[in-house]
């Protein structure tokens, strides 16, 4: 029966990775990874430098992204039987097997909906992972909470009035899965009053890393590896200028 | 001339460094930590397997931590004077000198403090860290955010009205800086509703380790290495049991 081993990846730098993922990639007989079809993924891309020559591998590749509503009953359909069937192949595989993951596996990853599935039928050890947004602010050079400053985090799937609503409440921001739903991410930051203090981090700390204020990029689609901040400004003794 | 190296150590395991910042650690000829006096200091103890054994140390010790209230007059002039001698001091050494940092340095970190009265003054690389939030929802075994879920995080020290609020919005909070705000959080988590789901976790990922559902616990004051958390339930595909 198989252990699985869940490795956080962290932001996308794989001189990032944990010391402990990092040795358990490099000792892997079997490594699964999620990915679109048809692409190299991004998740396996990162740990070219790591891998050894001749681990087995398994690509999970997901049957639909962008091309169904993400919630529709088709779209959950289609995930749930993929989520199903993988969870049944790696369960049923001899060893250990490590499972990429980028980012922290908890934090809003494609991993959670295999553990909920293999939880109590195999062994599970989860290695947590530097968050993407911790790697998107560092790159911006500006600490993103301090003192009693609250940090909201937003999923760029909710409804525009939703949006607005948290980032009015809150002092710093975070809006992850951005893509499609910039436009509207852009124009909630107005609404709340934040638009002026917000940037868009691309590619966070990987090759092509592109930092911008939101209100000077032109309204189009950005890449999926895309993260909203607006720094918070709290309590700081002898604030400098 | 100084080159200011911030090495974020991520939530207390050694293990859970990054490759990057183990490195800088591992090659250091001068290190700077923070600690409370009289103190081993948590990011000094976390890297004895990985400091060489001839490195220069520097101790920032706090000149207050809970004697004073935080943001008072007081506090503030004590702090502010203390984080504008240790940058003076750091920046008149030559070489690299790598400052150590629990969890992700620009979230909350104390480095935070020492940057900005660096920056443009000497040259500074932050490394980002694994945060102790993850450390401790990783620790709990259940993911933090799905799907949809808005995430808050919020700092112990705000008034209780504020967090209820914060509280009753979110999908999944973290609080920090629990301590002596341990009472206070406890009584708005029941006032939203929160408490029979809320965890507290305490030295997460680290020796010692204690995770309890809050309610079952006696309302005491509890070590500074502890966060409460509750996790969202949000958007599953085919959600198991």
């Amino acid at each position: 029966m198989a252990k699985i081993i869940c490795a956080g990846l962290g932001p996308g730098d794989p001189d990032l990775i944990s010391l402990r993922a990092a040795r358990m990639i490099g000792a892997a007989t079997q490594v699964a990874y999620f990915r679109k079809a048809g692409n190299s993924g991004q998740a396996r891309s990162s740990v070219q430098g790591l891998l050894p020559a001749h681990v087995a591998e398994f690509a999970m590749e997901y049957p639909v992204t962008t091309e169904l509503p993400a919630g529709s009953p088709a779209y959950d359909a289609a995930l749930s039987t993929f989520y199903d069937d993988w969870a049944d192949r790696l369960a049923a595989l001899s060893g250990e097997v490590v499972v990429l993951c980028e980012g922290d596996p908890f934090f809003y990853g494609s991993f959670m909906h295999l553990y909920i599935r293999l939880r109590g039928r195999v062994e599970i050890e989860v290695i947590p992972g530097i968050t993407g947004m911790s790697g998107c602010w560092t790159a911006t050079g500006q600490p993103i909470t301090w003192g009693d400053d609250v940090l909201t985090v937003l999923p760029g799937t909710l409804p525009e009035d939703a949006l607005a609503d948290h980032m009015r409440r809150a002092d710093a921001l975070v809006v992850m899965k951005t893509g499609r739903n910039l436009p509207k991410i852009r124009r909630a930051l107005a609404a709340a009053g934040r638009l002026d203090a917000a940037w868009l981090v691309e590619r966070g700390t990987m090759p092509g890393q592109r930092i911008a204020p939101l209100a000077e990029l032109e309204p189009v689609d950005c890449p999926y590896f895309a993260l909203v901040l607006v720094h918070g400004h709290g309590r700081r003794p002898g604030r400098a200028a």
